[in-house]
């Protein structure tokens, strides 16, 4: 963690590269899922049939799964997404959306977690702490209050994210507010987006799919291409707001959203980027 | 019945309480259903699977049905969500998208209903008449032109509508050109909304969501609650429609109804609101 | 073959008849579906419950079969389909995504043809090729840079078409920069459509929403709804890019090319269509 973040390098290895991602999304944001990854230069495809994810991951270059609406077919077609991206090297992000839940989100989320096949571990700080305590408590899909990363508690969550980052060998993302990225050795803060984006449906499933296409294309710093995608995606929701009409809402601002991150240059991300090696 | 409705009180009891609504929502319009839970101030989890929603089912305070694409494991999740949902005394709406066009809609809607514990069924005309007689017919999802609530039958309708909902004991929302909505001992009629509705996918799917929301955070006065959303859908139609500009069609137009939602004040429904104790 | 099509009595057609289309979809791409479905002025209808298909196919007027996120129940659905299609003389659609990118995809598509339901297939190059080999090799959901249909390759691409066409005893459709649709006895090529649709996730998916509405209603002359609806899309392309204010990217895009197809006159198409007998 150098603290430098070269957002032209990583933007422009997406682009070049233009890795093939496989997501096994939830129906509920499955399509902007895929509309943001061809918005910032990757390809998407998508199953979770596990007799058809044996031969898809067999030709793609990373895997992003998602429990938002995962079920007994598709915890199948995770384990098997697993297990082939750990043999072929994919580079695989995992977002346990709910974690803390339900027991069969937290529990597929640990199983998925112990296959050491995972490079990237994106989710809310309650989702995270879930994962670490292997205990529920959480509030639906959204952290719980009690949880936040704020300023005075900023110290203490590094701590946590870093350990769990660690212990898992995994590069760890906490997003809200302020933002954690980790890989248990050190770790960068991003203090990009606005409160707005909450108010819209899948930006967060938006951001692992970007994640996946970002670390990707950047096996060699994976770090720094996690950084770059979280700061992305907040510069996104910022500028995004600002082309905001009178009379928009949450609606347009969603697809506010996804057009400024397939109009974005990396100069701009970079100008606007508020990250810091903390 | 006393026919004023409070927009103000209802409208923020949802925003101060921000109920959770699970929908079993179908996989063609749930994306929109969670923005407009957003939208209208509440949130939104989706899952189908049994076994998750056996957890969240516990923790949520609305839970929102959708036949739109059911299969033989969301049918069991259904089956689940309403018995928790009556133990817990959650809000339960029950949208029985395509009753009548196909013998296991019509028979999972009834079973549904026979279960008690549901609060409201929302419907276009021909779906509920497929519940009252158990039998088909429908053309689809649309309601057959012979059904159509109109001017010159309205009082028929409305006694059909109120003696399904007497005998149910549920509150019965049909929409369409002209809503009714009754508890089975009254009834109010809104005349809000405008013919282009039609051409957007899933506003019904979405007035549903808002529904749960809005019976959630306003368990004192459910049927003025139910009001208040076919209401504010109606005038988001509206609205949305007057916002729209030369060479937008009904993809914009879609969003824009979501982005009135977001927007819209108690005051501006208030003032458009057309509905009437009947 | 004659040439000349009739934009105003294809597209008329569509909007007198208004076909109730049932599309077994992805979950990726199944709102657009049906948003197109009613921008063109058809009805949509969504299932994969082969207990619900039984029901729901013996009142449709034609079947759209898209194989995105297939699964093992939704196979099971989409064979019941075909079977019931075949036997009430619906008019048939298959959109074989991802054939040749795994092997069930390639047998579900092949096993589809094989029951000689379909009145048309609409893929990519690639995924044709692949069905016509019965053989894989297909990067994801996108066509390999070998396979791509350009100026200097045309007679031999038509060629390959035509066979196959006259071989399957179907319309054959391949969509790509430029078009070739074909009943294996003459061809039509089209040349409408921008680049920029390839950074929208699913227009390939609407188009055979929008091929299975405009067939539907015009079963005297299948191969010219085919051109009509392919132009139709290109012609939405070009003008929704046109349409595009600065700052918007994908997501906008999306949205404005099916607002286009809800705004097109059968002039407009007219005029703006490039299409030849080839």
């Amino acid at each position: 963690m150098n603290g430098k973040i070269d957002f032209g390098k990583i933007m422009g290895a997406v682009w070049e590269e233009r890795p093939l991602v496989h997501s096994i999304s939830n129906y509920v944001t499955a399509h902007d899922v895929a509309n943001v990854i061809l918005a910032c230069g990757a390809n998407p495809i998508m199953t979770d049939e596990p007799e058809d994810v044996r031969d898809i991951d067999a030709i793609v270059g990373a895997i992003n799964i998602n429990l938002g609406t995962l079920n007994r077919c598709t915890i199948e077609a995770m384990r098997l997404a697993a297990q082939i991206g750990k043999e072929r090297k994919c580079v695989m992000v995992l977002d346990p959306v709910g974690a803390g839940a339900s027991r069969i989100r937290t529990e597929v989320a640990g199983e998925m977690l112990a296959t050491g096949a995972f490079d990237v571990v994106k989710g809310n700080i309650s989702e995270i702490m879930s994962l670490a305590h292997q205990s529920g408590g959480a509030r639906g899909v959204d952290a719980r209050l009690s949880d936040v990363v704020k300023e005075d508690n900023l110290g203490e969550k590094v701590a946590f994210c870093e350990a769990f980052a660690k212990e898992k060998r995994i590069l760890v993302a906490v997003t809200g507010a302020i933002d954690i990225i980790t890989d248990g050795e050190g770790s960068y803060v991003v203090r990009n987006g606005v409160k707005e984006m909450g108010r819209v449906t899948g930006t967060g499933c938006q951001l692992s799919g970007m994640v996946a296409a970002y670390v990707g294309a950047n096996r060699a710093s994976k770090a720094e291409a996690v950084v770059a995608a979280v700061c992305m995606m907040g510069v996104a929701g910022e500028v995004a707001l600002e082309r905001m009409q009178e009379g928009e809402g949450n609606a347009t601002y969603g697809n506010r959203i996804i057009d400024a991150i397939s109009n974005l240059t990396a100069e701009e991300v970079e100008e606007r980027a508020k990250y810091e090696v903390y």
